[in-house]
C-alpha cells in the first residue's frame, strides 16, 4: 500500500510518521516541509483553552491528544528530540477583572481530571520571578509546550529513517490515482491524505465539495532570545481578560504570541502585528525590553467552515483529510496522526475522532 | 603611489573612489564592505542638526559637505545609481511644547542662508497627509537624503570600475608599509588610510597614541515597508522635544530611527529598541501599522574623544585617518572624501576639514 500524504506541516509529518511505524509505505510531498503554520506556532500545551468549554467533543479530542503527548513524544524521540517540556504551565491573571477567567478555569479543569493547583501573587512571583505584579494564578503541572520546529524536524527525521520519503515540491492535482508534482511528474498512490492546511482544498482534479474550504485565519508571532531564560515555565498571561501565550525554550529563546486576524492568505509580518506583541509582553515581563530581537513570523492557521478540526476519508474512495485544526494543530498532531494511521491501517481509529469526519460537510 | 583604506564604510569607501578618481592607485580593505554603520544608517541629509548650533567648525564642515552632495552624487552617478532624494526635508512639531524648535531652527537656517519655508499645520498636512495631526512644520527644499546601502554599492562599483580594488577580508596590523590580513597576506601601501569606524584604533601595529579611540554609539534602526511611500519626503517627526528620523525611499521603504546607546560593542537589536521605533512612528503616522516589518537592524557609530569627526594626517608618517563620524557620516561623506583625497594626491584640502585634525589628540 503506497500512501502519499501532501502537505509536510506538523499534521501531516505525523500522520506519515505513524503510518510508517505501522508499516506503511509513505511519501509526503511539501515544497518546504514544516515551514508554514507549524514553523510559526509557539506550541503551547495547554490542557484547556476558551474554546472547550462549550465544545464536549473537541474537549474529548483535546484530552484524548494530551493523553497520547507523552508516549507520541517517547516513541519519537527514539529517532531524534522533540523539544518537549512538560513542568507546568502557568496561567496568570494581571489585574482583578481576568480573576474570574482562572476561577473558572479552575472548576473546570478541576471536573475533568486535570491537576490543577491555585497559586497566590507571591506563589506566582516566586514561580516566575520576571513577571511584573500578578492578582493570582493557575498552575497545571502535567501541561507544558513543545517546539514545533524541532517536533517538526524529528518527525521527518523519523519518516526517513523508517523507509519514508519527502519530496520537496508543490503538488498541483490529483490524477488517475497520481499526485502530480510541479515539475510535471507523478507520484502514484493507493491512499492519499490531504494534510496541507489553508491550501488543502486547492488541490485540483477531485469532485466539487469533495474537500470542504480551509480558510487562512493569519497570526503573527515573536521570537525573542537572551543567554538565560528570562522565564522558568510555559505561561499565559491575562490582562484585561486577554490571554497572551509566553513558550520559553531552554535555549533562551521566548515565543510569544499571537494575533489573530482574517486576511485571507496575506502572511506579511506588520508593524502593528509587531508593535502590539512588543508592548504585550514589555506590560507583562518589565525587563523583557532587553532581550534581542530574533524574529516577527506570520503563519496561516487553517480554519475549516465550522472552526473544528477534519479528519478521515472523504466522499472519494482512498482519500482522506485531516486539515482545519485552526490554532490547536501541535496540540492534536498525536491524535490526529494515530486516526489517521488507523484508517490507513483498515484498524478503528480513535473513537474520539468520530466527530470530525469530513463526511459532516458533504 | 599605492593607497590602501582599511575600512569598507562609507567614508573608506568616498575616500577611495575620490583618490581613485584623481588617479590614485587604491585598496579598500574590509571584510564585508558597507555592512556596518552605514548599512544601518537612515541617511537624512538635513542641513542642520542640534549639534551644529553652538559648533561653528562643525557647521562649516556640514554646510560644505551639504554643498558639495549633489556634484559629488552626479558625478558617482556616471557609474551606478546613489539614491538620492533633494526634494526637501520637512520638520514636522506635533505639539506646542516643540514649536520654539521650528522657530529657533528657521531663524538660524536662515541666518547661514539655507533656504526654509515655514508651513502651516494646514500645509504640512498638504505634503505629509499620512502625518497625525501637527501643529506647524518647516520644509527645506534643498534638503533631502540619500539611501546609504545604495550610495556604497555605487561607491563599490565606481572604485572597480577606476582600477581600485576591494578585499574582502579583515585587516589585522601594520607592518613596515604593509598591512598585514586575517589571512596572513600582506597587502603593500606606500600611503595608509584607517577608517574603520569605532574599529580603527583596534588595528595593531601602530605607536600607542597615535590613533585616539573611536568609541561605538549604538543605533537601532526600523525599515518598514509598502507597496507605494506612506510618506512624500524626508522628515523629522518632533513630539515632546525630540525628532523622529523618518527617511522614505521611492520604493515603499520607510526607514525610521534612531536609538542612541552607550553599549560598548553590542550590536545586538532588542525588544525595547524595536517596540520604542514601532510606537514613536506610530504616534506620527497613525497607519503605519499596516506596512510590512521588514528589518530592524543596529549600527555603531564611530565617535572620537571629543565626539567630532577625525581626518587628516596622523604623528605616523604616510598613515591618515578618517573616522569619528558619529551621527554625520553620510552626511559628512563627501566633504572627508574630497579632503582625503587631497591629502593623498598632495593638494590642499578643503580649509573645512583643518579643524578635525587628528593632531588635536596628540
Amino acid at each position: 500500500m503506497r500512501t502519499v500524504v501532501v502537505g509536510g506541516g506538523v499534521i501531516g509529518l505525523a500522520t506519515a510518521w505513524r503510518a510508517a511505524r505501522e508499516g506503511v509505505s509513505v511519501t509526503v510531498i511539501d515544497p518546504a516541509p514544516g515551514s508554514k503554520a507549524s514553523h510559526a506556532s509557539a506550541g503551547l500545551l495547554p490542557a484547556i483553552n476558551d474554546q472547550l468549554y462549550d465544545q464536549p467533543e473537541l474537549l474529548r479530542l483535546c484530552l484524548a491528544s494530551r493523553e497520547l503527548y507523552p508516549s507520541f513524544v517517547e516513541e519519537l524521540e527514539e529517532f531524534a528530540p522533540a523539544g518537549f517540556r512538560r513542568d507546568g504551565v502557568l496561567d496568570a491573571a494581571f489585574d482583578e477583572e481576568s480573576l474570574p477567567i482562572l476561577d473558572r478555569q479552575l472548576a473546570f479543569q478541576k471536573s475533568i481530571g486535570v491537576r490543577t493547583e491555585r497559586l497566590t501573587a507571591e506563589e506566582c512571583a516566586k514561580l516566575q520571578p520576571a513577571f511584573a505584579p500578578v492578582v493570582g494564578g493557575l498552575l497545571s503541572p502535567d501541561d507544558g509546550a513543545i517546539d514545533p520546529r524541532v517536533l517538526d524536524a524529528a518527525l521527518i527525521t523519523a519518516i526517513e529513517a523508517l523507509g519514508g520519503s519527502v519530496v520537496r515540491r508543490g503538488a498541483t492535482r490529483i490524477e488517475d490515482h497520481t499526485v502530480v508534482l510541479d515539475t510535471g511528474d507523478k507520484v502514484p498512490f493507493d491512499r492519499l491524505v490531504l494534510a496541507a492546511g489553508c491550501w488543502t482544498h486547492q488541490i485540483e482534479g477531485l469532485p466539487a465539495g469533495a474537500i470542504p474550504e480551509i480558510r487562512p485565519v493569519k497570526g503573527q508571532i515573536l521570537r525573542l532570545r537572551s543567554d538565560v531564560p528570562l522565564l522558568n515555565v510555559t505561561a499565559r498571561a491575562i490582562s484585561k481578560g486577554k490571554s497572551l501565550y509566553l513558550a520559553p525554550r531552554l535555549d533562551g529563546e521566548l515565543v510569544v504570541g499571537a494575533t489573530y486576524e482574517e486576511r485571507g492568505y496575506d502572511e506579511t509580518v506588520t508593524a502593528e502585528g509587531t508593535g502590539s506583541l512588543l508592548r504585550r509582553a514589555a506590560e507583562v515581563i518589565p525587563e523583557v525590553g532587553a532581550l534581542r530581537f530574533a524574529e516577527i513570523t506570520a503563519g496561516l492557521r487553517p480554519a475549516s467552515p465550522d472552526d473544528l478540526p477534519v479528519m478521515g476519508p472523504t466522499t472519494v474512495p482512498d482519500v482522506y483529510l485531516a486539515s482545519g485544526h485552526f490554532r490547536m494543530g501541535v496540540q492534536l498532531a498525536p491524535v490526529t496522526a494515530v486516526a489517521m494511521a488507523a484508517y490507513l491501517t483498515d484498524t478503528v481509529p480513535h473513537a474520539a475522532t468520530a466527530p470530525f469526519t469530513p463526511l459532516r460537510f458533504s
